[in-house]
């Protein structure tokens, strides 16, 4: 049941349609006689122990759209992760303001920070509800099919592959690619939907679900250029060695420490320069570049999948509506069904909560270097109706006259 | 006039509608009954000494506008600026073929490449009519109020650093973004038309028409930080010292070479991360993190500007319609008319070939950290019709209970 005030946070990294989430809950919650107020904290969960909150009755409808359409989290985010003392902090917030039902838009830590505040609840008898309403361009939590958030940043993913594998068409040579996912390679693994054509790049492709070896990498490298005179990579910034260290961080201890004499490993490039770096030093490629692709994949201004835009919304109405319908905390997962339908569905917090998902194997093809079939017909619905296309002249050869 | 057969080819650095620009002068050329042939050179100048030439001929209308919607010069590209004894050994290839009219689509080396070779055809009496047709992300051509391929990386930039300006606010730190651009700072620049409300980012732009000084940098990082609790930075990638002495070379020295003792200036992430180090070691801020946009800026599939497609296109058959009118060699140019509409007049080859343009003093702050409002005129109309917007909410804040 719907009881007293609603309160609606993001936490975690921001994506393309978080926004969505958040006015799916806010205008699904106004059309409850029930909720007496509907809430935001800002920067998550440190906004309701800083007692930062937001009166959201005020916003126009046409404004909430517009909010809703525009990337990263309005309401601000954070990257604390509650514990039970931080949780009984929130907890005093909540009952002094007559929350009963709390909506926290994040991954699996947010998720996390749920299932303590549920119990807390409890314990002391206060109806509170917890939903998890899930986010995440990593894609890595557990009962879902796909999380909102992904198929943007897989849009985006794709979009900079495609581009990148004409630019390598046109001017040869061996680029790389790193992008965000520590442990899944969800995203990384999108940038195969770039592909039209038999040749077309990313030709190799780095998941963290598998060990990395930098030895064997200049070898498949050295194969496609000897094959193609070209050669485009996708890395995940998550890649590691056999016994599990990283490899930005392995690597970048041989060669660069910061100014504090730390190592960096995301906000930076490091890892595409000590792949290209490796590169050079062990071939005779002579054009070797690389990108790394950074925040712009969660928060770049108008690439979003309209299937993303939709469901994000979506997950944010049906939280409103599970919550609606009993007092059961829970986190709403996207299920699939067919090609292509989503159904949304509560499943308790412990089987969301801290928990990891990684890619199956069956969308890693025995290579290992490359993904399944069966990941392009899971990933290519995600990117959207409305994805540009990349097509070739066809001309024939004009026969030589001076044939040096 | 139009005699013989048409050849065109692409060189230089892909753009997002280059692609446009070769359609426009096969499509226009079909038109001309006196051309007898319409040829593709494969990756510009080169293609030519090579004699790799395709014969477009057989192209459907359809697949041309398929490939003019499609990134990345379709022809391949060159790195190559020829010389005499180059431009000596094209023109045989020319004269084999009976080409009348050699369309080059690049920039500022294309067109000299075209002067040295029309100087050749004078010489040698042989009827040859050299046209160029401009492009450039750079936007730095002489003669242009600006260049096909700028207005889409402009909109690359602007989308990008509204995106990560919302990913700051919602998880505060500084943020520093690195942009092509060696010598002239018009895409670095184009990041401002990001901003829509007071204290939106960037909120520091660093061009190389201006000198960059590190200990200043550093002053003006710490202002808007204090001010503001976080700074989003433009930086383009050919910033320099009052020696003209490159940052990217200066501080690369200090601190690391590649493996053959190099160091690296272009697709690497150095340039940020030396810049991202330098704030680290000389402040208190925590949250610190650098990208380098790289080749995404001229290759994103779907990032185009519908001002920008149209133009190139225009240019391409404004080339064979001046070619068509008379024997004269010479550079197609974009002169803007109003708010806003342009023409397309053809100058002199001498008066582009080679030369570099900057940004001119009235369209950068006083500051010399900020772009003028003039600049703001220039640039908008350019970024295409269907920018998509960047809203907040408005919500009032709850009255504190607790009031810790």
């Amino acid at each position: 049941m719907l009881q007293g005030k609603v309160l609606v946070a993001q936490g975690g990294g921001p994506t393309a349609v978080i926004n969505q989430s958040m006015v799916g809950v806010v205008t699904e919650a106004r059309r409850h006689a029930a909720v007496d107020g509907i809430y935001g904290a800002l920067h998550g969960v440190r906004g309701i122990v800083d007692e930062s909150l937001i009166d959201l009755a005020g916003e126009t409808d046409a404004n909430l759209e517009a909010v809703a359409a525009t990337p990263c989290s309005a309401l601000g985010s954070t990257r604390d992760k509650p514990d039970l003392a931080y949780c009984q902090e929130i907890f005093k917030v909540l009952q002094a303001h007559g929350i009963g039902t709390f909506f926290y838009i994040g991954g699996n830590d947010s998720s996390d920070a749920l299932r303590i505040l549920a119990d807390e609840a409890r314990k002391a008898d206060y109806g509170l509800t917890c939903i998890h309403v899930p986010k995440t361009i990593d894609n890595d939590l557990m009962e879902n099919d796909h999380v909102p958030g992904y198929p943007s940043a897989a849009r985006f993913v794709a979009s900079a592959f495609a581009g990148v594998n004409q630019d390598n068409r046109a001017l040869p040579g061996v680029y790389v690619g790193v992008v965000m996912g520590r442990h899944a390679g969800f995203l990384t693994a999108a940038a195969a939907a770039a592909r039209v054509y038999d040749d077309d790049g990313p030709h190799l492709i780095y998941l963290p679900e598998r060990d990395f070896d930098q030895n064997a990498f200049i070898g498949q490298v050295k194969d496609v250029y000897d094959r193609l005179g070209r050669c485009v990579i996708a890395v995940s910034e998550g890649i590691h060695d056999a016994g599990g260290e990283a490899i930005a961080t392995k690597l970048a201890q041989q060669v660069e420490t910061d100014a504090h004499g730390n190592v960096q490993l995301s906000g930076t490039g490091a890892l595409a320069d000590l792949l290209t770096d490796a590169i050079k030093a062990n071939t005779d490629i002579k054009r070797v570049r690389g990108d790394t692709f950074g925040y712009l994949q969660r928060s770049f201004l108008g690439c979003v999948s309209d299937v993303d835009a939709r469901e994000a919304r979506e997950v944010g109405v049906k939280a409103v509506q599970y919550a609606a319908l009993g007092d059961r905390h829970g986190s709403v997962t996207i299920k699939r069904v067919g090609k292509y339908a989503v159904d949304y569905v509560l499943e308790p917090l412990e089987a969301v909560a801290g928990k990891t998902r990684v890619m199956p194997d069956y969308f890693i093809a025995d290579s290992g270097i490359n993904v399944s079939h069966r990941f392009l017909g899971y990933v290519r619905p995600l990117l959207g109706s409305d994805m540009a296309g990349v097509h070739r002249l066809r001309a024939a050869p004009v026969a030589r006259i001076l044939g040096k």
